[in-house]
């Protein structure tokens, strides 16, 4: 053990493993995972060779092979509930998408939700077998987050009851869909249904791809992988063109629409059911946020602990670089924000789950404002820890660039999460649109509840400052207001975000209302106003997240872990405050004065930070075999694995390189 | 010719080649370049597979054929002026880092500038016709920017008149040299030289590591490749441990230091020389921010006019999202960005160019500030372009991620520039150095010139205000002053960003004062300052890119594209100080009821900039081969170019993947 990182641990103020609990959800929780983990681990079929030194095709060929035996054993070691299966995948895999996720996270509950009884009695039995193997097709070369605009045909042909399925145009060819190209032999497609004569929009077809005996591609399917990645080199994106190719009627799944023998088309009862499926998925991209930065984060601390450099002080050793007040400010409020986006997952998880059960019994009152407001905390989190890696990665100087560090890895992972699920910008304006409707209920006078609930309270503050009488009093009672934010309070920083966020769906909602009285329009006052929505949908999340954090506190009975994370709650908090004091200025809700302050007050976060930083970053939990970083090596011992590790590159298999022979040394005698 | 693309340029305001001439420096050298261009694009020697297809051992030898065959040419054709060997290198290696390059452009020059006569003499033709390659290798595992702290030891034997060099710990081993791995017969080694029992200090010698005729390692040599980086991917950067390895005595670089038969040691005439080549680098650095950003943007603008999605009015057809507000509000700041740094970067290799003259006159006046500004103007570009990359890459949906948009190339080809030549926070800090320096002389009543003179204007401004009688009529004139900043006057914009810096320079002062009142040690009160100077490093640089931007617009004569690059420069100065708007609130120079004002005025230069950005990137004049990105072809032709080019996908080769036999298939069995 490196003996930097062991005086790290030993200053440490609270207990590692009590904070470990928290962030698994209890104490049984966190045995459970070790566990599973170690039974990955542990197990000589799942080792593999670094998949950085291997090409691409090889990696692709290593991951079918570990998801294969993946699939056995969770079924010898009977493993089935959804939160073990996900350790135990993501420990096989290491975090890494793969082969069979389409298949197992999207075609087989595909089925399960939308194929009527005798098409679940046909296609889920070989499906869970593995006899067919499945992707779920709907993102074109054209079309991504807005579906409407799929362009992939399916028209009915009562003659021979079968549905011909076309690819109309090159922007229609299905692109993107994970394992569709080399791994499946069906797909679900997403097409325009047409039927005598009508289009009725978007319906799900399962189209059989590929031979079940040769897996050669059938007649009419054009299909293959759309080539390298920035990232997800295990994953087949495919491609698929479809060209007059016929299916059968049945393999429309029919739960909910459906088309008769005759062409007759039924619609579907209207659901708000897929809101809750997509409140869970982002869900999980909320988790997958804390995650990616929890690790980059761990990574980048205990190597800032180990790494020495430069001089503080004349004459002395060089400090470990984790003493630098730069370093800190990079990645102390970085490691505030894992922690924050780890409640924050915790927090729609448990929602989602309390809402199903409402859901269940037909009270789906909840669900509009969730769904609304998750778009917008997948796109904040997603930028967020999007950003922040890149800054762990680049805080590790030149050594944060080797695949050794497993930064570069993390990245590539974790940045499509940007953009899958529903492009950052658009999910921010979902919420946009949810926050300016609540706006317009609160000037109303209409009560709201939930997160948005402050608008009205805004709107009674405006409504009494409107009063002549006592405006000027009023005035000074805001400036009062604003001199007693507290800094160090939580519950007034809270109070400071939420304040923040009220005025800039005020400022978004007046600059629609501005567009309109230029007689735009709403459409085009929408799209001239979307920089403020987007501001203001960031400033919402924003303080979700500081009031999510906050709460979280008052759960936690430990008075040392209280602390240490009370102090990231502040510094988080604050950060943010720093970052944006534009807004706080703009607010009336922070005074020139109070910026040194501010900054004062974060220096000495940074310090407080300091003495458990490590701590913190071991608290989540993760395994060097997961992190496989050389950097962020549990023991510290950094420079002797890098070393050993790059005597392993592929380069290093001869002493001489072939282009030597072939290129510099017969240019050697021309020159 | 994709029609919306064509549309794009009918509707352009001004010509695109006469901005063209100005990015390159006049119509002769657009003229030049492009006929280099043309010369490497249509010489079938240099054709090659997309390098995304091939394995790292493949990429490697590509770069190492291509990079031979370029010294043969550029001889053949006598190719010699540095910056036609610039527009000739990065054509043939489309922009990416080769294994010669370190050969090229540090084992040579250092031969040039630091051999003794008899040295060159030894040294410089067998290396000027790659008998001997070379590298230099300076980077340590354990030390990068801070050199001081390297570890290699060179140890004076005058028995045998011999250096015996020595890696004395795993940190000393050196590590990230390009070519070092496997390219490289020698190395310019910087080593601790210990000559009588005392050690001098870093010096540089001269180690050859392999046999010039086996190319295998030299005995007491361990050298390889470091591994597989975040893009690099044509380089072998390596490692050399060095165990007693033997060199004569004239293999020590000597015209300025020396070592005698005895060991008698000469120090070196101290000399300011070496800040004209740091200067010259973090200039090109410069350079190559504008370049990297300006092809991002090139094809994440192209993109966005032929990309059409979603609806902005019911009923009509789906828009470029190149009219959407956000993605215009992603974009085009970029943009305004790129051609700032464009800018920039002309006006530091002129610079240096002029002051060289001066040097060789032996005037180092300017040099010690444009030594201190370079070191930030090179964090701040490298910073900037940096993260804008990836906005342009994500700006493009889910295509971005592929490689065929060439974005994720872009990205970690230049993302190291963060790093090298100088970490940027150090970067900052040593610009910081210079302007506290200088505040201080300000201070004190000393005249400044060059870019920091406004520290005087900002202390007389602060003696005026401390004379009691006038103060109130003084705060009055402030306020005055701050509401008279107009933002549609790029003068008076100029003038803001100068008081934000003198403001955010006085902030760091006064906490370093603060801290040294608390009895802290200056270097402690420096470290508890650092994000103060740092912030105040970054304000100085973006005063001084704004500043010159806008000099730049005096020497443009035509006036349609003057009136282009004028709407570029406001969007520049406008975003960053609605970016930074708490900076330019807290030092007074903007008002809250402002701030809608600024917001107005980014979104009227926002559709200003729309009309022309299809030809604004056109006008930096990128060859589709150069850079090969189906998303930013010239022709708009984006989708057919992407389905053709993921055909060639190496996972296409077979229909069928061996991995489906070897895993998939006999686990349907045993299912």
């Amino acid at each position: 053990m490196n003996p930097d990182i062991l005086r790290e641990r030993e200053n440490a103020t609270f207990n590692t493993d009590l904070l470990t609990n928290i962030l698994d959800g209890d104490q049984e929780k966190t045995r459970r995972r070790r566990e599973i983990e170690s039974l990955v681990i542990s197990d000589p079929d799942f080792q593999q060779e670094d998949p950085n030194f291997l090409s691409r095709s090889e990696r692709y060929d290593a991951a079918v092979r570990k998801s294969a035996q993946m699939i056995l054993k969770l079924r010898e070691y009977g493993i089935s509930d959804p939160e073990e299966i996900y350790f135990y995948k993501s420990c096989v895999h290491r975090g890494r998408a793969e082969p069979l996720d389409l298949h197992l996270g999207m075609f087989l509950p595909t089925l399960l939700n939308q194929a009527t009884p005798e098409q679940q009695e046909t296609f889920f039995m070989p499906a869970w077998n593995l006899d067919i193997i499945g992707t779920y097709a709907q993102t074109e070369m054209g079309h991504g987050t807005f579906i409407r605009g799929l362009e992939t045909t399916a028209t009915y042909d009562p003659a021979t009851q079968e549905f011909v399925m076309n690819s109309p145009t090159i922007s229609s060819i299905k692109w993107w869909p994970g394992g569709l190209g080399k791994t499946s032999n069906h797909a679900v497609v997403l097409a325009q249904l047409h039927t005598q004569g009508t289009c009725h929009g978007l319906h799900a077809f399962i189209v059989p791809i590929r031979s079940m005996s040769t897996h050669i591609p059938l007649p009419g399917v054009t299909v293959g992988d759309i080539g390298p990645k920035f990232g997800f080199d295990e994953v087949d994106n495919g491609y698929l063109k479809l060209d007059n190719v016929r299916i059968p009627r049945e393999n429309m799944l029919m739960k909910y629409a459906k088309v008769e023998a005759d062409g007759t088309y039924h619609k579907p009862p209207s659901s708000k059911l897929t809101y809750g499926t997509m409140v869970f998925i982002r869900s999980m991209i909320v988790g997958e946020s804390a995650r990616a930065l929890s690790k980059a984060c761990t990574i980048a601390i205990r190597y800032s602990a180990v790494r020495h450099q430069s001089e503080l002080r004349p004459g002395e050793p060089e400090p470990q670089i984790l003493d630098y007040q730069t370093q800190q400010y990079k990645l102390f409020p970085l490691l505030a924000t894992a922690y924050a986006f780890h409640f924050v997952g915790q927090y729609m998880r448990s929602t989602y789950h309390r809402i199903t059960g409402d859901i269940n019994q037909g009270d789906f009152s909840e669900l509009p404002e969730l769904h609304a407001t998750s778009a917008g905390l997948k796109a904040f989190t997603t930028w967020v820890a999007n950003a922040g890696i890149e800054v762990c990665r680049m805080a590790c100087g030149g050594h944060g660039y080797s695949h050794a560090s497993s930064l570069p890895g993390i990245y590539v992972t974790f940045t499509p999460t940007c953009t899958y699920e529903g492009e950052n910008t658009v999910m921010m304006l979902q919420t946009a649109r949810y926050l300016m409707k609540s706006y317009k209920q609160a000037m109303s006078g209409q009560q709201l509840s939930g997160m948005v609930s402050y608008l009205n309270e805004a709107q009674q503050q405006r409504q009494m400052q409107a009063q002549p009488v006592s405006s000027s009093r009023l005035a000074t009672t805001a400036t009062a207001a604003a001199a007693s934010v507290h800094l160090s309070d939580l519950a007034s920083l809270v109070e400071a975000y939420k304040l923040r966020a009220a005025k800039l769906v005020e400022v978004a909602a007046k600059s629609l209302q501005g567009e309109l009285q230029k007689s735009l329009s709403q459409e085009d006052a929408w799209n001239n106003s979307s920089i403020d929505l987007v501001r203001a949908s960031d400033a919402h999340c924003h303080y979700v997240v500081v009031k999510l954090f906050v709460a979280k506190l008052e759960e936690v009975g430990e008075a040392a872990v209280h602390a240490a994370l009370s102090t990231l709650a502040q510094l988080y908090a604050l950060h943010g405050l720093a970052q944006h004091s534009g807004d706080f200025l703009q607010a009336g809700l922070l005074t020139v004065p109070q910026l040194s302050s501010v900054s004062q007050r974060i220096k000495s976060l940074l310090a407080e930070v300091r003495t458990n930083a490590v701590a913190l970053v071991d608290a989540f939990d993760y395994r060097d075999e997961i992190l496989n970083s050389s950097l962020g090596r549990y023991d510290g011992n950094v420079y002797e694995h890098m070393f050993e590790w790059a005597r392993k590159s592929p380069l290093n298999r001869t002493e001489v390189h072939p282009s030597y022979h072939k290129y510099l040394k017969p240019l050697q005698s021309k020159l």
